[in-house]
């Protein structure tokens, strides 16, 4: 297949920089700090291979893209160092699997280091990235893509890690029980491998993905880069951009965190400043950012993004990064209308992280 | 490939009750209890399905012969009733991915609920089982096997569970690596899966397998069954069979188990009777009885077989049996040559279980 428009275009080295802190304000705490994933990521372009985005909308309608990730608690992945080559082992176990070849990857999650992945492994086996992904942020659980919510059956799929290990999922009778049996794979194999799941057409990725990641979460980064250059304010920014709001500002006066089940869960808690000095603020965390209440009223609800930013200089905490004392702001900023939807809210609502009591609205 | 000796011989309800008895035996203590897999052979017989047993000495050197064997935590194995068809999915799922038909089965562990379930599976294909297994008694791990001992690569192998999941494992670095990865799997499936191996040639087969495990297994079970009909000695004629001897007669004083990592763990301790009568004796177990101690003496160990008698009627006990108060016989039964090599107690060895002040003589 030729994909070869003149509307493809080159990540530069400046486009990695302001990936990882596009990246990191769309993670909303989780998804992997990118920071390592980023010397990877510039070492392969100083190598001098081809990272290429190509827009969602000239994706050929037979295309076959492939979704693909990195998987593992995220807390692991920043200590680990990836051994580099077992993205291109999954995908290339999964092709010799279907009989097929990949034209273009696509990003399961632009939030955190799985916003580099697709672009390093696509780089190395000389195919486009579309400029799309699964969750237009970080969500905690692979079925929690608008790709899986909107019908795509991820099995088979090709799972490698940096031992050399290859596992297949030939059949997973639900999404959740391909997640289920990945996060334990992964787990006995370190906590860091690839996973590269089932082709999906061209004209399903177009109807399916959140469109845009890659433009997004570049000029995001930018924007909070150009942002300081010129001493403006980079929260404000942000939100122009985001069509989003500073909810609250605080310093954090309490961190709890625990690591359950490969997931990382806690909450914290601020004691307003500002325009909001005498009010308390909280969140609650799965990985990712879930829920902000206000004095006891919550007024953020996934899959809404709460994002945590340095109050001085805008720079995007992950929940890892979290420290008593701290001086933070807490943005919401809307979720793509993909993931909005009855469908979606059923897959990544409150609902699905165990908050019953909560409606999103 | 033909295989129509007229050595074949099949399988019997009778032989099904005496392989019930002969394979708690050789369970020493683990291997999960074969008292629901016997149901289900007698099932499977009863509906008119043939179970084939093909002497190891009559495989073609160039037979394509597939180890397989249920996989999971010996408790969830009791709890929970197989499917049925698991098997035969595994089966299919790595006959697919080679390409091959295979020619026979062969049984990874002849102690224990695995004992039953290769010609259950084996029955409904309609492809006999061969008259070896892998371990001569039960192990709690899949790489402790004569065949991966002496150079089989278990990989690619498929999983399949009573759910309709299918994971292939498609490359292993090392033999532990597949069997910590297949075990992760088991227990995000729920914990009773079936497990066929990459096929083994009919030479190797006939090089590495421990032979005559189904007729040794049967012989043992009837020679309790006769016994215990002519009101004889069932323990007396099981050493005598196997060429082992009494360790032990005592009472059980105390009884620690505990699941951890998907193992059952503990000791028994057993305060002596009759020629004991003022000893004391002492079981450590991980899955299987591994080491018996008397008066602080250790006499018996693995991969020795350590096998614990009910001493009124000769009945097998396994670990989830045991009770206090229960008066029981321990039995030794002197492992099988291929078990005892430098090569062999590398994996199944005391040092391989933690005793890393034991030596095997």
């Amino acid at each position: 297949m030729s994909m070869t428009g003149k509307d493809r275009w080159s990540i530069t080295e400046q486009d990695i920089l302001a990936l990882e802190i596009g990246a990191g304000i769309l993670g909303t705490g989780g998804g992997g700090n990118p920071y390592l994933v980023k010397l990877r990521a510039l070492e392969v372009l100083r190598a001098g291979h081809k990272m290429e985005i190509l827009p969602l909308e000239s994706l050929p309608d037979d295309a076959k893209v492939v979704p693909l990730g990195g998987i593992g608690a995220p807390v692991v992945g920043v200590e680990r160092i990836k051994e580099g080559a077992e993205g291109v082992r999954a995908l290339r176990a999964l092709e010799d699997r279907l009989g097929f070849k990949a034209d273009a990857l696509a990003c399961q999650e632009i939030g955190g280091a799985n916003s580099m992945e697709p672009l390093i492994i696509a780089a190395q086996a000389g195919i486009p990235v579309v400029d799309c992904d699964g969750m237009g942020r970080a969500f905690p659980e692979m079925q929690m893509t608008a790709y899986s919510i909107y019908g795509h059956q991820s099995t088979p799929s090709a799972m490698a890690d940096p031992h050399g290990n290859i596992v297949i999922f030939d059949h997973a009778v639900t999404e959740i029980f391909h997640e289920r049996m990945a996060r334990a794979v992964v787990v006995s194999q370190g906590g860091s491998s690839t996973l590269a799941l089932a082709p999906m057409t061209g004209a399903f990725t177009k109807k399916a993905a959140i469109p845009g990641s890659y433009s997004k979460a570049i000029a995001l980064g930018r924007t909070v880069l150009e942002a300081r250059a010129e001493r403006l304010d980079p929260i404000a920014a942000i939100c122009a951009a985001e069509g989003g709001h500073v909810a609250f500002k605080g310093k954090i006066t309490d961190v709890k965190r625990e690591i359950a089940g490969g997931f990382v869960r806690g909450d914290i808690t601020i004691d307003g400043f500002g325009d909001w000095t005498g009010q308390s603020g909280a969140i609650e965390l799965q990985n990712e950012f879930l829920i902000f209440r206000r004095d006891g009223t919550t007024e953020i609800v996934v899959p809404d993004l709460i994002v945590v930013l340095d109050d001085d200089d805008g720079t995007p905490l992950s929940t890892d990064m979290l420290r008593y004392g701290q001086r933070i702001a807490v943005l919401a900023l809307p979720a793509h209308p993909l993931l909005r939807t009855p469908q979606a809210l059923e897959v990544i609502g409150p609902k699905a992280f165990g908050y019953d009591d909560l409606t999103y609205s």
